[in-house]
């Protein structure tokens, strides 16, 4: 009788080839930020974010496709679900690589002990190196701490009167109704405060300030494509964001609350991992600090040069 | 100077347009399950089937077109924000009747006293109104309930010997593994011992056990649209769920943490409702309960006839 | 230097894992249909109605899909193509064969030479097998002649007064305007005139009056699934249409004019097959035929009672 | 009695809503390039990409929805069929307008007699209005043209020994394969021989030379978002096709061969406009003289240096 065990493996198999294409991506763009200089002059920022972007094109396929999978009914699953002992439907170590390959660290994911446990150890080990491995994360970050227009003036000492961001800072403040007045506080421990610093964050406070940098005055050409890089990796986040929550839809629809296939209750960690699993959030939460152009510091000439094509292009 | 705030206008007024036909597909499906009786040889759970999938396409469209409201970037929105105080973006009150019409009652409601500070009172009258109405959630209950093949005989007495529901317990009791045990506790909770029915649930004793035995005899002619019915139930849950998932990344993206133009702080609000409003909950719960079709107790020759087309078709 | 090989090479593995679990659908519905006789009383209609929507659903991420590849410039295609020769990209056999399965015949295929001269003769081989099987569309052809409410009586005699066909036409015929007239010399060739019956028809006379009363009479019972049946067999002849069209752009935007990786012009003989290739055309065309449903003629109790659940259901 | 005409209308209004927002966009970018020149310091191409990539966003929701329509059967239709005469459904003005504006003349309309026929005259003039406006064909042409970096010096005289275009006809006919021969005669006439430039074609030599400069050099700075630029219009060229054949399959199958709401045959337009109205067609034949990276002409310093961003950025 026919059931609907090559269904639920074709699904896997293309799910595992399109992880398989998108880590192929995800190390090309590593290896271009492994790069000692990210030179202007270079396709690299824009090969990034096209590489990024076929990424992100993927991932809305495999949030959609998930909707072949829920073709299959509960009852139809149970037909064959023993057959799949003891493996997981699910448990991709691809799709855990890609995590660690942007920046999600082992000590932040969700449901550590139930994480390892639903692991052959070998796997643990591929899953574990690449998190030892430079990941995105940790080389954007180094890439916004060396943006060559913000080193080595006194312009960009955050901490002096006359200085880019006192000047910023006294708009935000400015801008900040009675009820955001805690903004401020969150503003100065993130770009004022270096001693302070906190300890926890993923980018440090000179990316930080580079980020926001970008975001603000990315209409200037030289920001056009590093905004569209920051913004892409957002995309990313939060369509695996996305992925992880029409999974959970699935497995709950098809599996319901009885143990797994790889021997778990795979639900709950699903949703754990889906709510904290944001590689980028940093990045993501430097939305608070925006001012409406019309409020932005002016730049110096020399600042806005700095950011446009030469001037033999007429 | 071009701004976006076309744009947001635009994409508010299409949602509240598709809500609208959402809401108008709501009433007539309501109006016909608000009939005494649901004949078999009329259209009706056919045509009900009909348009909650039309609902179901309709939000797949909802969930994808927040993608055109996300190619408006933080910066660009901060330049019409102001204008927009104090109306929320998506305060969409056809969006909460919506909520209403299916079921999800006030004191279901994630955080109450944020959802009722940020709307007029009006507003809170006219969704307080639609959860007065019997909902679409209650008027399911009451269709489970009646169920004809079900009613009057020994064998459907759910609690003696030699009965349906005794011998579907024992197979499923069978059925589970040592960590599946707890299984059974909740099992006799809802199936077989009614007078410790848990008083917090939406559907009836006799609903959830009709809703199981539609789940698991989907095969036979008469169950077929019913088991239609109740997966689309659960996929316009689903729907919604993610509509509310990616509605709280385009806010994160977009307003971050400043106070939303509804004066409220909405990714909050949002998260919440999204993990906690699934009006079908109980339903997609049976999951649980089912069995592989070779391990379900044969039915008596009278129930199979009484779930067939007549003996003259041939 | 990383060029896009890769993913060329997996977006058409995916393709052929879509296309591999769509033959194994069809060919299951095509066992469904091979049986002397369906049953009302079994699952058979539904199941094949079930599987034809998983056929639908893996063709909606098939023709998304294509925008995977679409992030393929043109010059990126360049840099590995002569790799590619003599490989044809899409010269997918198997789906090919999915169109023979689903009753595409060889002397309907647009470019019959083109389409020779660009498969390996073994391939040629296994398309021209399976076409000479059943096809879904003779199968269906044959399942539509022998509903067994129109047989045998004098009521469906459509060549004489009283009858349901003389009642309908002359219904239809009130109901046309003046420039509709014409319509009516094809009614009467289809539906009436069975001696002068169009030989180059693939439905029968017979199977195409009854595909039209389930169009009309789909609010019986009986007559629920087998419409849900035929309106999915024209969505998946659409969504293959719309596949070839997406296909022919993302040929055009990578490949341009140059002879294709098969040594083909393949952009020309693309179009022909998208706008050539509908399979259930016929069926399609019948919406033509159609009346509102307050000009239906009333049909007779007897009839009514076969199309509906037995009495015991009440 | 409950019928799908709110559908029908609801469905239309969002449309219009969409198409509002399109003509929105299109409009901003008409400025942007109605500008005597586009400076490359300024956001202005950036701007243009993202105004038309957010055209592209919403011309996805727009086939994407053409779903929610089909839920609607051609029996539903007819039940409120009537009530349309003599409006009909998709003769979308602002959809006639968008191609207008984009650069459809109306001389290049398929089927002109029937277009005009099924259109009030007050919507001809607007239609007719805007084809006298200044396209985004038109623009994008004179923008092409201006190119900045190759003017008036020797290297860029198209016909002369030891220039650009002389070295990459070379090796353009170099890559030809005995096959592709007639290839070089179509490059010549568009790129070489001036005097015998074909009269019909939308784009001019200077335009279309500058076009293939582009796309072939994309990876320098200057040229990242022009390429860019390029790309989206053929998207949307491709997307408008998309829209138009799901158009005709829905009309087809909800309305048949009977005349349409407007009073015309309206599949056979769809179709013919569906496979003539590329507005950038130019552009995308283009593809057809690439060559890989590895060919192309090195282009000497000055020019390269022209391409990038100033030596202050180091």
């Amino acid at each position: 009788m026919a059931n609907d065990e090559m269904l639920f493996i074709i699904i896997h198999q293309t799910y595992e080839l399109w992880f398989k294409q998108i880590l192929h991506e995800l190390n090309i763009v590593r290896g271009i930020f492994s790069q000692p200089i990210i030179q202007d002059n270079t396709p690299d920022i824009y090969n990034s974010v096209h590489r990024l972007k076929r990424i992100s094109s993927i991932l809305e396929v495999a949030v959609m496709q998930m909707g072949v999978l829920e073709t299959m009914t509960p009852l139809d699953f149970l037909d064959f679900r023993d057959l799949l002992r003891p493996a997981s439907g699910f448990q991709s170590i691809q799709f855990k690589m890609i995590e660690g390959a942007l920046g999600l660290r082992y000590d932040q994911r969700y449901g550590k002990a139930y994480y390892l446990s639903a692991l052959k150890p070998a796997d643990v080990e591929r899953v574990k190196s690449i998190e030892h491995e430079q990941s995105l994360l940790a080389l954007i970050n180094v890439w916004l701490e060396r943006m060559p227009f913000v080193k080595d003036t006194e312009y960009w000492k955050h901490n002096d009167t006359g200085t880019f961001w006192k000047e910023y800072r006294q708009a935000y403040a400015d801008s900040l109704t009675e009820g955001e007045q805690h903004n401020l506080l969150i503003f100065d421990k993130i770009f004022i405060d270096d001693n302070n610093y906190p300890a926890d964050r993923s980018f440090s406070a000179d990316a930080s300030r580079n980020a926001l940098f970008i975001m603000l005055y990315r209409d200037h050409p030289l920001l056009q494509l590093p905004y569209e890089l920051l913004n892409i990796l957002l995309e990313i986040d939060e369509q695996l964001s996305m992925w992880r929550h029409r999974h959970i839809h699935m497995v709950q629809r098809t599996i319901g609350k009885r143990v797994g296939t790889g021997g778990s209750s795979g639900g709950e960690y699903l949703r754990g991992a889906a709510d904290s699993h944001y590689v980028f959030k940093e990045l993501s939460e430097l939305t608070s600090f925006l001012l409406p152009r019309m409020l932005l510091p002016v730049l110096p000439v020399k600042v806005i040069s700095a950011l446009s094509y030469g001037q033999n292009n007429g």
